[in-house]
């Protein structure tokens, strides 16, 4: 089976647990839109892409933080989707769960991803120890004081700490996939990648604040123009597009550049350079070339 | 060290390994608020109770478990006190945390507190192998299909299966507490002990429905008389008053009937006995005599 497709069964699975007789049927029903269909599974392709380099070992333990890293970054979009926040209809294309099921099983939805999250590591078939590496790893990365849950308070705040903001809104889960991959291969030290991981997330926040101001609803399949509109930190309000453009190469460089030593480093090296492609939309990779 | 100095320890150590530099300020306040002045502390009591019945020897092992079940239970109760379900600005006669911090920081702090719940128990100092089955408990305690979040997504169903209602929004984490205390004390078969804590969060569901119906809101903490307001099921519109008081004490005495064999029994039989007797309000304990 391809990484794409162990990436799917094990978000299929660890779904299909929760959608079991008993539950109730509308919150299954928000809680399979939350995760199908599939997003570009982005920070799970990275958790395996670590894990295959660092000599994958014990296959269960990288599929199962794959798809409870993934299944927390589904429920922190169906949170920040909420009215009380970005108050978005619209997400991957498709009505947010708030618009599609109301607010109360978006609420749900979202608390009941953050719990299957956590049983799915606790069900793998892995040695007891790296599981609570995982679990740790994965609870620092989305709780507080710096994972993803901070990182959304600080938009609560009267004074916004930015480093703080960004390394914990999109860092601290793209930093939970490299050192979780890298612990579920039994990397001696796994926090030696979280440095490549914060660096990838600051090249997505790039990205995205790249295609929030250049992309069009169609492509983005989201709302576009949001942080100009909600006066949100950008990089391109901060270097302008162009400038952003060459930023977001600068920063993919920099993050390939920290790569620990390991068995594969040379398939993970190219991997990250064909991603970077396609984080700009194609109107703009011109900038970059 | 009692009982009761235990219980708050842990969760004033979980809270504060969340409160740290590099927090959010106000997301930190809430989610002190959300868990402190303390409650009664009912799970995280039965949960040392049995364990203690069950010859306790891994004493972190029941702290952090009772630590996890009230953070759950607070985090319940900070998303249920939002506006898109109870929408109420009091709790334990204090304003609710969506009340006194805004909308946006009580779903945030719901979900740090979850998250926390589970880091509490990934940083137990006790065996790993029960670490896995406490946060295996815990996880279906508060997941989905029958968990206290599926439980709460009933009531966003057309139609409401009362048995699981029950048993998932209330049952469900007293069931945990049970089940994680014998298994935090290394009880053979752990869940033998679920009957128990199914039955004493009957028991509670009718005591609540009681209050709700005959307390003043300053003896209940909270604002009363919702379930009729809101049509909700209660033992109280099914029994009467008097008929739920005395359904109570017959529940009671079945839970208390149900305890599986374990070294000190005689104590924790007496200790339920006095609870049971606390759950009624007291101008109402005559009819329970």
């Amino acid at each position: 089976m391809d990484v794409a497709a162990r990436i799917e069964k094990a978000l299929i699975d660890a779904v299909g647990s929760a959608d079991q007789p008993g539950c109730p049927p509308r919150l299954a029903a928000a809680m399979q839109a939350a995760v199908f269909p599939k997003g570009a599974r982005v920070r799970p392709r990275l958790c395996h892409a670590v894990a295959s380099a660092c000599g994958e070992d014990q296959p269960g333990a990288t599929e199962a933080a794959g798809a409870a890293i993934e299944l927390l970054h589904c429920a922190s979009l169906v949170h920040d989707d909420l009215p009380c926040f970005d108050d978005a209809d619209l997400r991957r294309g498709r009505p947010s769960v708030h618009a599609a099921f109301g607010e109360p099983l978006a609420v749900l939805a979202g608390d009941a991803l953050i719990v299957l999250a956590f049983q799915t590591l606790a069900r793998a078939s892995c040695e007891p120890l790296r599981m609570a590496k995982l679990i740790n790893t994965v609870g620092s990365s989305v709780g507080v004081p710096r994972g993803i849950v901070a990182g959304q308070a600080w938009e609560c705040e009267p004074e916004v700490d930015l480093s703080h903001y960004h390394r914990s809104k999109t860092g601290a889960l793209f930093a939970a996939a490299t050192v979780c991959g890298a612990a579920a291969a039994g990397f001696e030290n796994p926090d030696a990648w979280r440095d490549l991981g914060e660096k990838i997330g600051e090249a997505y926040q790039i990205a995205d604040d790249i295609r929030d101001a250049a992309s069009d609803e169609e492509e983005a399949g989201k709302p576009v123009g949001k942080d100009a509109a909600l006066g949100r930190p950008s990089a391109v309000i901060r270097f302008g597009l162009n400038g952003a453009v060459a930023y977001l190469h600068d920063v993919v460089a920099d993050a390939i550049s920290t790569m620990p030593p390991c068995a594969h480093a040379h398939e993970l090296r190219k991997l990250m350079e064909q991603e970077a492609k396609r984080l700009v939309p194609k109107r703009l990779a011109q900038f970059a070339a």
